[in-house]
């Protein structure tokens, strides 16, 4: 079980992204649905809020969130380091990810997309621009809804190193005094 | 002082950049160098070594990568972190910073921007597509030659949320044997 999420505003959501976690990016076409773990994201914009992330066309999420033009990124932490890695390591045209892993979808509010119940996060995005996707399957997102537990404030958030290696995120630094320009 | 660093393998450098750590961009075009502290970047392709991020059009930064097409990405550890917040509340046009913030520049082999010395990595970068430079500022570059510290294995990276918060780096976990389809 996940804490209760609640709205959060999109314009935000660097909070959760900018630090690099994994993400679970759960998708949905007709009635085949996927999660994929993904590493390779970034924000773009604070508003629109924007994402732009590399979704491989090997992937079999790739097809559904192509066509769909949608789906949910979701921020896992510490608890579901396996499961983390067991979804990046199968192929949802084999297997029902959600019920093979234990996790909960849930009806988001803006997409046909799942929310996973067990993540701490959740943006449901919908494709924004698709110019790069044929050349680096490169997505830029808009984030149009997100959901967010409130507790813990500083998850414990999964960070992929490459070689079956995760770094956990650490302890927190404030510096709010040095910053004068930018947010 | 950092350790000195060595070649490493260019289509290797997820390790660094895909757990998410703001970096320090150091470029140089003519006689004017700069020095930007950047969080939204994302590795996008293996081989070649591309990373995908955002170098806003107000920053002094943005015209020196705009026009000599090349820059340095530089990972900085826990003990820059006032230094990695300062460079990104200051502005090149008005400071050396280089000098006000006591970093040392090293000559690149194949990009005329500087390493910095004190960062634990620092790869040089040519720009690979600048087909959404216009868009959102977002330019892909192609790494060209990396240079990484031997030691510590996992350095203790800075991730910012936002809000004149850091986090960072923890504890690392290996979960390599849940590891049989991708890197």
């Amino acid at each position: 079980m996940a804490a209760k999420k609640h709205d959060f505003p999109v314009a935000q959501i660097r909070r959760f992204l900018e630090p690099g976690p994994v993400v679970l990016v759960s998708s949905r076409h007709g009635d085949r649905t996927d999660i994929m773990t993904m590493g390779w994201h970034t924000v773009m914009e604070f508003s629109p809020s924007l994402v732009g992330c590399v979704i491989s066309s090997a992937n079999h999420s790739f097809g559904l969130v192509r066509e769909s033009g949608e789906c949910v990124i979701n921020v896992p932490t510490a608890k579901l380091t396996d499961v983390a890695a067991k979804i990046g390591n199968s192929s949802g045209a084999e297997v029902d990810k959600f019920a093979a892993f234990g996790l909960t979808a849930e009806p988001a509010q803006l997409v046909s997309a799942p929310l996973i119940r067990e993540c701490h996060a959740s943006f449901e995005c919908r494709l924004f621009d698709d110019a790069l996707v044929e050349r680096y399957n490169f997505f830029v997102f808009e984030v149009v809804k997100a959901h967010v537990a409130r507790s813990p404030k500083h998850p414990q958030t999964l960070h992929y190193t490459g070689d079956g290696v995760f770094m956990l995120a650490g302890k927190t630094v404030r510096r709010k005094a040095l910053f004068t320009k930018v947010s």
